[in-house]
């Protein structure tokens, strides 16, 4: 991705793991370094670094980190629920370390792996982008969440000359409208940041042509668990009749999943609602689930690196996954 | 309403009107105090007073203030474009003014039937209410936005030796879900702020029996314009299947406007948009439509102070309308 005119990743390795500090942006560039498991650990919990396959890719090279690979293997899988790409990543790590790979070596082949993925994901969701589309994204799917070029971000970043103009929402309570607010400023693309509760208003003024959001793990039918809120849109674009896009790398796909009911939503804590800019707004009850489960039935297409499926042609895929 | 344990309304005449400032709530109680007519159409600009009802009490005031009755009418009729509450005070006003009332009696008389109104929507809303019912409400339609009791709230208010729980949506960009959050603490209701982004999630996990929200103004055939998000939440509620009401006086009701689509929606700064809490997000584009329209087709019942109406019978209940 660009970041003030150079190319960066989001997640990288140098003598430790390197990350943006996504608690800082979008008002400051500051980088955060994970030198331990523990670090690695509290990178990952309280957001350092966020998005499915961004921590994938911190999961690989932590268990480089690891002094005992099981252990290791347990502490990181504790750090949050939800995302699939996590586990993915720990055992990845675990199978091909049996094979006598390398660790660092065996990171750095997955970590380029995402980043070919996201690549591929681009370049068949490009094909779904008209000139002059407005697009919704919800939360942020960009390579902040993926290391580089993103998900949902990926076709966008891929179709840029397509004149296309992007509504943002802003993804309470974290604000993560705003890491694609800065991402697309990066990039150079038109955009509007709404509040959530704008989105709706705008696709039934017709001003909104085609939804896509990432994931952060998606059960064999077709279920789809990404950001609070993804719900909501996927069934106010279906009441509208807009297209409604999942980009992801097959390693979010969990093929152990029926569906998404028995995909465990992560609830964390209350301050995230009631504290905003470091502010309380007031202190009272709150409940914060961090995802939300969107049936496939509101899904149009998922994108992935091998093409755009129907979400029930998933479970297809199982076998020609990647190993 | 209860206030710290005593009776208080939101907006009052005491040598000048009397607000309770809610720019500063729930943190702070603070009054503020309105003697001219540029102070009053201040204080509804600047959102010292909001909500439909309560705006249309202050221009009743307002009235009472303007040393001509026509340009008096026409500046506070610039202040604020949506809530219909304002434009019929202004004009009951004018019309009651012309058969030699004293214009302060005439204002008390309009603020007495609002309180009235409101309470008789209480009456009728708490029919619907049953024990341990879970209710979603959307943005402050609460006695602070309606001089006393409210309009959604007024039902809850009465019904809360039912063991009510309240879902409060936070109601982005400006949180007047802490409002509503303010005005159940007072109340002793138990009640969770949630982001907006989160009611869907509990209603497709059946944590929601009831919806009520108010209103800004309502059409004849029953489209109702509300607040930026109310249309979300009633698509969402439709498609779960959970009855969603809106509660407002009759003096919200517009029987000049055929539907929601001529309604005109105010865009506001962008600025309550990219600043939070004081603080600015990021410098970037951004859009601040402050309401949306409900279409009638997702509105199970409208809760009026002459019973519960489906959309379509409004337009029957023009003739028994109040002077």
């Amino acid at each position: 991705m660009l970041v003030q005119g150079k190319n960066m990743r989001s997640v990288w390795w140098d003598e430790g793991i390197q990350f943006i500090d996504q608690r800082k942006l979008p008002t400051e560039l500051e980088l955060f370094t994970a030198t331990t498991l523990p670090e690695v650990c509290f990178a990952i919990t309280d957001m350092v670094v966020r998005g499915a396959p961004a921590i994938g890719a911190t999961a690989a090279y932590g268990m480089v980190l690891a002094k005992n690979m099981a252990r290791g293997a347990k502490k990181l899988k504790q750090t949050r629920p939800t995302a699939h790409d996590l586990f993915y990543a720990v055992d990845y790590m675990i199978k091909h370390h049996k094979k006598g790979d390398e660790a660092l070596t065996t990171a750095e082949n997955y970590v380029t792996d995402i980043i070919t993925c996201c690549k591929k994901i681009g370049e068949h969701g490009n094909t779904l982008l008209k000139r002059n589309h407005k697009i919704l994204t919800h939360c942020n799917a960009g390579a902040l969440a993926t290391v580089d070029w993103g998900t949902a971000l990926a076709p966008i970043r891929l179709g840029k000359n397509k004149d296309l103009f992007i509504w943002v929402d802003e993804t309470r309570p974290r604000l993560q409208g705003y890491l694609t607010s800065w991402e697309l400023t990066q990039e150079g693309i038109r955009h509007a940041v709404i509040v959530d509760n704008a989105a709706g208003y705008y696709m039934a003024q017709g001003e909104i042509d085609l939804v896509i959001v990432g994931a952060d793990r998606i059960a064999l039918n077709g279920d789809v668990a990404n950001k609070i809120g993804t719900y909501e849109k996927a069934v106010l674009a279906h009441e509208n009749n807009i297209p409604f896009y999942v980009a992801a790398p097959q390693s979010t796909i969990d093929y152990h999943t029926p569906n998404g009911k028995t995909i465990c939503i992560e609830e964390r804590p209350i301050h995230e609602v009631t504290t905003i800019q470091g502010k309380q707004v007031y202190d009272t009850s709150a409940r914060n689930p961090a995802f939300d489960i969107t049936p496939a039935s509101y899904i149009t297409g998922i994108i992935t690196e091998k093409g755009i499926f129907d979400p029930p042609e998933l479970k297809d895929q199982e076998k020609n996954r990647a190993p």
